[in-house]
């Protein structure tokens, strides 16, 4: 393969430095010499919070670039700067407690019920080394340093990151933050590695390679399903952490229309077109009920036409865009409203579908994840939104706009069963990262039930181990007698720190 | 295909009723039906105790019928139903406590450093219809109320069991127990359904069903792999748990022989032959020091005179046993011993293979796992037992046997990350049923890093949901404000009921 360069979505125009497509062999011995030396989790922690100490300091230089090689404002690319800091923090803080290994302690019992039980004791281990494919659409906080990354750092794993070529040199400049990160906690360099290119054959080389033991991706279905295949049919299969986006369904009940038909609409255009349609959690379907459809639909054109989208991040997104709505526009009675663009470069009109959800039903097309401005609003009777909801495929998020007293309880059942996370009277994007975040739903949205948001992310890359009567002294600390990590720990079922 | 009936291995003959294969229609329509009520974590642990009630209440009937299609003693049989029953009490104990929900709370939070925070509350809830495929080994334990269907009903979800045809009426008396316990409940007897048939189209009718969200499975590598590849090529991919076994490789010091040698042969040899050889954690390889190879041989042999093993399984076990050891004594090179019978049937005889490392580790059959009275003795040199270690698959066990003082700990390191549960001085066969239990190691000894023993076994069959800004009336129970089910719930961090 050529060599590459980033390309400047506002202008359209190649910048920066020749970067060349790692070879086979680049790729290999990257592999090879990837290393996580055995360590306490306080020096994990520490580890982690060196690299937000790096990230914070490069902050000047990575804003610029991240935004001329992404397109975004600077305001977006400073917030998903401290988002993605203070990620790393908080996975550092979340270490500390060594909560994530999750010790488990059955002490030796001879009058067991079942039998004369020995001495058992259990922790989470890391998997070892880790590969991960840096997403295009969040240049910072789902890319190098972003929640799969470091959720595998904080498991103790070590990480080679493939970097997306649609931001090149912010991978760099975060790469480099990191590795200062490492070398400011004495550790090996070679816990963190990158790999760049934009040859389709580098993800077959690092996800068939044997040392690799786990892999997280955040991207399309495409190649989300092409690394569960890779991943399925190697010598040893291995985990797939795949995120592959969804419609995101917006159920709107017609009170909440009667009471705020304005924030609502507001809310919602707002919602579909952040980062011009690029996330994954954008809602691609709104269903409106018939009673209130215009009402809905006359507010929301009066306010598309106010405000003006950005340019796409990079030319094969808007390739993909135009395709998708050349293809929904042909549908048959199907209303098109349009927005404005702002900007030079890769920009695209925001463009949205309205029809009758018997229309849209009849359509896969209409129902699957289409990155850029554009989303479907369905109209249907409210007392079809079980069955609607029903008929839909897995999600990462379902989302009720209602108010109280509306009989939604079946509904968010219904919903519950397809998605990750659902919400009330909230829109889906923006993700927070938290204890209790769930991202990643049922399939076709992700390959597993585990999330990749928030501190249990770090469970994907981890395996437990037993222990059955070992002296102490060959005992992980987490499980030795004294606990000299000072867990809490589940000692005969009961938690304590003793 | 044809009726089948249940074969005696003592007589070899064939006895009790006719059975019919289920067709696709009948395995179509009992998956159909099936259905878990959603229900307080209270009710489905009184669901549980009250089935290891009627399972108890059945000894009678159960252990003769066992005995018969088994052809394993009756003590063992007893143990087994004793495990099974207590096995049933432990998950209904943890179901009652709530722990299995893991709920998480994290209040909304205007000034959370990334940005304002919504209120978000995860719980853990049941996958839905999970698929049980029944081992032949364990009649009881690891079969119609084994460990794979428990920890799913544990988890909340409905249960349709693949009946092993290897003990057909066992499986009946059982699931009569099941249904008895349920009755007694006063819920619908589609929580748990069963499937008879020694049709292999069954497995696929059962495994490509919509309706089914996660497989267990306890048995051989090929149908393992079988599973997860039809899993994978489903419109709906759904996660297997496998459960395929291994050699549990058991590396035995000079020390160790030195200063317990009748002890430890007497130990390794009767857990090599428990059951006939048939147990998952069946030690298949034992590695030992060239320096006291003649010690620990000379007394195998003379212990392996003094006993004699009972009959196989099934036909087929003992076919494919015949082959394995009719194949590893054509190895050059290898001393063979050979122990006696007991009973009538399907017997086999105890046959051990002994050689040097350096021809075992030629020959990848040796390195298998084969079911019935058989085990590798590998011959080195103790420097080398790390270097062996690395080389071999995963495994569900892998054990150490030595002395205070001897230096194991890179040895150990080593095995940690090839098995599942790593053992000092003791035999792996006896798997506790405990929450500190880890059954399942490295493929290709399991699918995944879950455990099918202890009740971390339930996770496998639940997924986290998000609730984000739900009315406290709309959220699950587990997360409401006034925590009605009183359970001990992550409060931004902090474990607590309030």
């Amino acid at each position: 393969m050529n060599n590459f360069r980033a390309v400047n979505p506002q202008t359209g125009e190649e910048f920066g430095p020749e970067i060349a497509n790692a070879t086979k062999g680049e790729v290999s011995a990257i592999i090879e010499a990837a290393h996580a030396p055995e360590q306490t989790p306080a020096l994990r922690a520490s580890l982690l919070r060196n690299i937000a100490v790096a990230l914070e300091a490069a902050r000047p230089e990575i804003v610029p670039i991240a935004q001329q090689e992404s397109g975004l404002p600077e305001a977006r690319i400073n917030g998903e700067l401290t988002r993605t800091v203070f990620q790393v923090n908080l996975f550092a803080a979340q270490v500390a407690t060594g909560r994530h290994l999750d010790p488990k302690i059955d002490l030796a019992d001879a009058n067991y019920p079942m039998g004369a039980r020995p001495d058992i004791r259990k922790e989470n281990q890391p998997l070892g080394t880790v590969a991960v494919f840096a997403a295009s659409n969040f240049p910072l906080a789902f890319s190098t340093a972003g929640g799969d990354s470091i959720s595998a750092l904080a498991a103790g794993c070590a990480v080679v990151l493939k970097a997306h070529p649609s931001h090149p040199q912010t991978s760099r400049l975060v790469f480099a933050a990191i590795q200062s990160g490492i070398k400011a906690s004495g550790q090996p360099k070679e816990i963190f590695s990158m790999v760049e290119g934009n040859d389709p054959q580098i993800t077959h080389w690092v996800a068939n390679h044997p040392k690799i033991t786990a892999i997280g991706f955040t991207g399309s279905g495409g190649v989300g399903k092409l690394l569960m295949d890779l991943a399925a049919k190697r010598e040893v299969p291995i985990p797939v952490f795949a995120e592959m986006g969804s419609i995101n369904p917006v159920f709107v009940t017609s009170s909440a229309i009667s009471q705020r038909n304005e924030a609502l609409v507001k809310g919602a255009v707002d919602s579909a077109l952040l980062g011009s349609g690029q996330f994954c959690t954008k809602p691609g379907l709104f269903v409106i009920p018939k009673s209130h459809a215009d009402l809905f639909l006359s507010e929301m054109e009066k306010y598309l036409a106010t405000i003006s989208v950005g340019p796409l991040l990079n030319q094969g997104i808007a390739e993909r865009y135009s395709a998708a709505i050349t293809t929904l526009a042909k549908l048959s009675s199907v209303k098109v409203i349009s927005g404005n663009t702002s900007g030079t470069g890769i920009v695209v009109k925001p463009t949205f579908f309205i029809a009758d959800w018997s229309v849209i039903s009849a359509h896969p097309q209409a129902l699957e994840e289409h990155f850029g401005p554009t989303t479907v609003i369905a109209i249907a009777e409210e007392s079809q939104y079980e069955v609607i909801a029903s008929s839909l495929e897995g999600q990462l998020t379902a989302t009720i706009h209602g108010s109280d007293g509306d009989p939604v309880a079946p509904l968010l059942a219904v919903l519950a069963e397809k998605a990750g996370r659902v919400i009330w009277n909230a829109f889906p994007t923006g993700v927070s990262v938290t204890a209790a975040m769930q991202h990643g739903g049922q399939w076709p949205s992700s390959s597993s039930h585990t999330t990749s948001v928030g501190t249990d992310a770090i469970y994907r890359f981890m395996r437990p181990v037993s222990y059955q009567g070992m002296p102490d002294e060959l005992l992980p600390d987490s499980l030795k007698d004294s606990n000299p990590l000072g867990l809490e720990r589940l000692v005969n079922g009961v938690r304590t720190k003793q």
